[in-house]
């Protein structure tokens, strides 16, 4: 049997083109959306119309929209998250697609793509489901090497890019491979570039306690710094991010934000207001008289 | 096989007691929230806190919801969402039921029940797999009456409510038995309620063309006044229903308002607003100076 190689790597440098065109067309730094608005087809759209290029869909995400096991937080996902089938992640992957078109950049969490504290397996079946339903690569949160590299080539054989984090050893949540200073993050983000990593991200939704409004810890601001200035990939920053503190993000010069909650609340705020016009009005009005 | 008669009458008298809770609670009319906020779990959730007491997940709204075969309008919904499966909508009831508790009254789109003109069969299993999954009853749109006899007998079989809807006979899309005065409104109305229907509405989203902003055309408040004075049940207003008019419809006296499309439309907007906070930023600044 043959897989071709060549086709593959063609398809990737398709990928990372989209990736740096958004990059470019918004100065310097775009925005992967991700939560809600990269899993529901209706919103992916409005999203997009709105100017977003990266959109991510995932498992964990996918299993709140879903209401799997009732969970409601991603915390909560965490523990249910491997249960979302890949099957069903392809589904909104081929929907999500169907409604944007080929343009915007597709990167999918799938169960076993992140730190999996339970046995998840991968074929090359799902690698190649997950490459003809449309995702251009994998987001992913493994966190050693030995499991990034066994990751990294097999979506290179199916074409998908890979995006990896970089996060911290006293993390509560694993997200990413352990860099405990800015010297180990540049060396992290180094040898991810080697194996082949198609993109480089940091997790910075550590403590923001004793930290001004707007304002992001100067350890991350020194973490990211490292990651931006140690390879030439495109780098993100995933976690904590929010609407008063995105400008100190940007300043870092990091290339992506990763954006998900935030967005999630927001719009969870709009659909409370919207329905807030259709109930109680006449209770409103009975107590105003 | 027994088929228990008496344990289902009373779980369709228990969601009718849930619906006039609601009506109760909200001063006499309250809010069928659907589109988004019914078949996603993390909005259902989001509405439910907000007092949100009734919810509608459909078929063609998860056709949307899904990116089925790209359609993006619930008017280009309409010639596919016959194929949405119905275990994907009891799915989605079960999900959208695991997180906002028992008490919220949910009334469900399945396909089979709107009127598809493609042959859809409905077997006893698929009704006993819709009551089983969390659903108090279905929202059905068939347009005559031996249609909707047959599914109203199936329906409470397994325990679910009907709420089932009266059209125009000049509607370009067929949501209901047709009624062309407000006699035959209330002459539709009447004989629905003789048959069983629980909840009975009126399709509303007719051309509000040379209508003040703010008003509902002269003919819509007669025929729900015709419906509403004619029968028993709760009462409900589909179709065109917006933050403007809401008021105009309130003093109508019907029950329930359903409302998709314009909440839709305000989350996608908020979706919009919310990622143009982290994209085009050093662009804008660029500009700027």
């Amino acid at each position: 049997m043959i897989m071709f190689k060549g086709d593959m790597i063609k398809k990737r440098e398709q990928a990372i083109v989209k990736v740096w065109s958004a990059i470019e067309e918004h100065g310097g730094q775009t925005l992967l959306s991700t939560g809600i608005t990269g899993d529901d087809a209706r919103l992916a759209k409005a999203v997009v119309e709105s100017g977003v290029k990266l959109l991510e869909p995932n498992h964990p995400a996918l299993a709140l929209a879903r209401g799997h096991k009732g969970v409601t937080t991603m915390h909560d996902a965490e523990n249910i998250r491997h249960e979302i089938d890949i099957h069903e992640m392809a589904k909104v992957v081929r929907g999500v697609r169907n409604t944007i078109g080929r343009d915007p950049y597709i990167t999918v969490g799938i169960p076993g793509g992140f730190t999996e504290v339970i046995p998840v397996e991968l074929t090359d079946k799902d690698f190649m489901l997950m490459s003809h339903s449309g995702a251009d690569g994998l987001h992913t949160h493994k966190s050693n090497f030995e499991d990034l590299e066994e990751l990294v080539e097999k979506a290179h054989k199916y074409g998908l890019t890979v995006d990896a984090y970089i996060g911290h050893p006293d993390d509560l949540h694993t997200f990413g491979i352990p860099a405990r200073t800015p010297e180990e993050v540049a060396q992290v983000a180094k040898r991810m570039e080697e194996i082949g990593v198609d993109m480089i991200g940091l997790m910075t939704g550590m403590s923001y306690e004793g930290v001004g409004a707007g304002e992001i810890p100067s350890i991350i601001k020194e973490r990211l710094h490292a990651l931006v200035s140690s390879v030439k990939v495109p780098t993100l920053a995933e976690g904590g991010i929010n609407i008063e503190n995105s400008k100190a993000f940007r300043e870092t010069g990091v290339h992506i934000l990763v954006v998900g909650t935030a967005i999630d609340d927001m719009v969870k705020t709009a659909a409370q207001e919207a329905v807030s016009h259709f109930i109680n009005q006449k209770t409103k009005e009975a107590l105003s008289k």
